[in-house]
């Protein structure tokens, strides 16, 4: 079912402050929210918003968190994120970063105690629209083995970038981790009877598969290129983790994996990227290969114009929800059969 | 055989101010070289002098640039190299970042119109030194394909990362490009008589292959994790070669591949990483994992208390430059049965 953005937008705004978020904060979140599911993946967007309205309302991640800054120089400020949802403290780190890039040229934010910030690419989007490359970093809970290793000992760190584009030319928003395959990716293989390559991941026990299902339940997937994919992910750990001061690797486990995450966006101002990108984007069609994201950039288009994809069991939760929360429906949810 | 530093190093440095550098710019390039040549790699280090040496005398790489500002902002800072030596262009970057970095909390360099910089790791231990973690990237000529092609469209466009070590623990320096393998790589299972996986690289008729032999005959690399490492290699292609305003992808690759590279580098101020760094090591230990680096930091002890390795053909090469220039040559080389 598609939502016009005109209801969805202050529904889920609706909702975050109906448990508990501030205003300006629901703002922020509802905003990376949107963004996310404009790509239309079907996962990493608001069908996670149903996850993060349980741990709200339990308190295990917290609705007003205080930010605490450690650290605050004019192109680097730190902080401790209180538990806050990730998508509140990424997004306040990715626009401290933009505001000192447009000041010094390069600004650097680090949040801990952080939780799972939902994806790079809204992050990386907000930067591209500031005219500024933005590079943001994430660690998350282990999920990944070490080169040759049958363990997870290391998340799979993802990385977004985004660069700015112009009339001629998309923005190039990447966003990927540092694993051969995501959960959401596997599951669609496994929906599509598809098989992977053996070496992408490991089985419940720890044997090399090409079941995307016995993937999944093994769950122990492996990083690209072994040791390089692995290097990447321990880079992204410091530069998140080790830089904020907060936990790295095994420790984000614990307990569940909530309030542990650190993340790291850096900005930098490039007014001048759009022409560049315009030349590398021909290059590559020279070769049939596009920029990173310039096919969610046709998926974003048609999103906003007939209104944002999701699927049925998205939407009925989030309807319940708001039955709980005493959160009015959109007009086209009232009207829908249920 | 192994040279002292205390002899090799003013031999380098007196064979590149023979052939034409300024005496300032002769050390900061032995100083690249010699951190390099330490990691005893035996490729990416002092056994690529004598190409730089014949590209310097033609003057295809000028032994003089005079760098031009392009942009100078408080954090970042843009020049042309004027296509001098990649490793006085990229150091000089280096210098300027991590400056920047201790003025504000991050510094930003970029330049263009440079060469082959050598290798990512001796940027990345300068900014360690420095108490800085560091971001060095370069484009380089296409020698990998983009997802599923079978044309060489990109550079594998590495990757240099540094952050401080302390007495308990060596620096990460982590140095990586996005392909699989390296030509140095290829080579080395190639004389061991080992076969690689399939989807390594591709042979002269752009087949997979297992034998490496024929990946080197074919020279068409593939990116780690297909489309993903494809991606961050146009992340890094935007980082240097559009952040700098300089040649892209296939533009890298004529005339030679000369004074058409990229560098970018990115220093954090961040004294207080070694604790993290210790941290994020110990949990490693527990899975009989390592830092990268942790490998070639004893290495280097080795090199610095019995000299640096080097191969007779690495040595003859530099005697016989010497000649040529008419550089003396050091105690220990005189010595060595010719």
């Amino acid at each position: 079912m598609r939502l016009p953005e005109s209801e969805l937008y202050p529904w889920v705004n609706s909702i975050l402050q109906a448990v508990g978020l501030r205003p300006t904060d629901a703002v922020m979140v509802t905003d990376i929210f949107m963004r996310a599911s404009r790509r239309e993946l079907g996962h990493h967007d608001l069908h996670d918003l149903p996850g993060r309205l349980q741990q709200l309302q339990s308190r295990a991640i917290n609705p007003t968190p205080s930010f605490t800054p450690l650290r605050d120089e004019p192109g680097v400020y730190v902080f401790d994120g209180d538990g806050g949802l990730g998508e509140l403290c990424c997004g306040h780190a990715c626009r401290q970063a933009i505001e000192r890039a447009q000041q010094t040229g390069i600004g650097l934010a680090s949040v801990r105690h952080s939780n799972h910030f939902l994806a790079g690419y809204p992050y990386a989007q907000i930067g591209a629209e500031q005219n500024c490359m933005l590079l943001v970093y994430t660690n998350t809970d282990p999920s990944m083995t070490g080169p040759g290793g049958s363990e997870a000992v290391i998340g799979n760190n993802p990385i977004g970038f985004g660069a700015p584009g112009s009339t001629d030319t998309a923005p190039m928003l990447l966003d990927t981790a540092m694993a051969y395959s995501s959960i959401g990716n596997l599951k669609a293989l496994q929906q599509g009877n598809h098989r992977i390559p053996d070496y992408w991941a490991l089985d419940q026990e720890r044997r090399p598969t090409t079941d995307p299902g016995a993937a999944l339940a093994g769950w122990r997937v492996r990083p690209i290129g072994e040791h390089k994919g692995f290097g990447l992910a321990l880079m992204h750990e410091v530069l998140t983790g080790v830089l904020s001061g907060g936990e790295t690797t095994t420790g984000i486990a614990s307990p569940g994996g909530l309030n542990t995450h650190s993340q790291t966006v850096i900005a930098i101002a490039a007014p001048d990227t759009p022409r560049g990108l315009l030349q590398l984007s021909r290059q590559l069609q020279e070769h049939n290969l596009r920029l990173p994201g310039a096919a969610a950039a046709e998926r974003e288009l048609q999103s906003r114009h007939e209104g944002i994809g999701l699927q049925p069991q998205g939407i009925s939760a989030l309807v319940e929800w708001s039955r709980q929360l005493g959160v009015a429906l959109p007009n086209s949810v009232q009207d829908s059969p249920d």
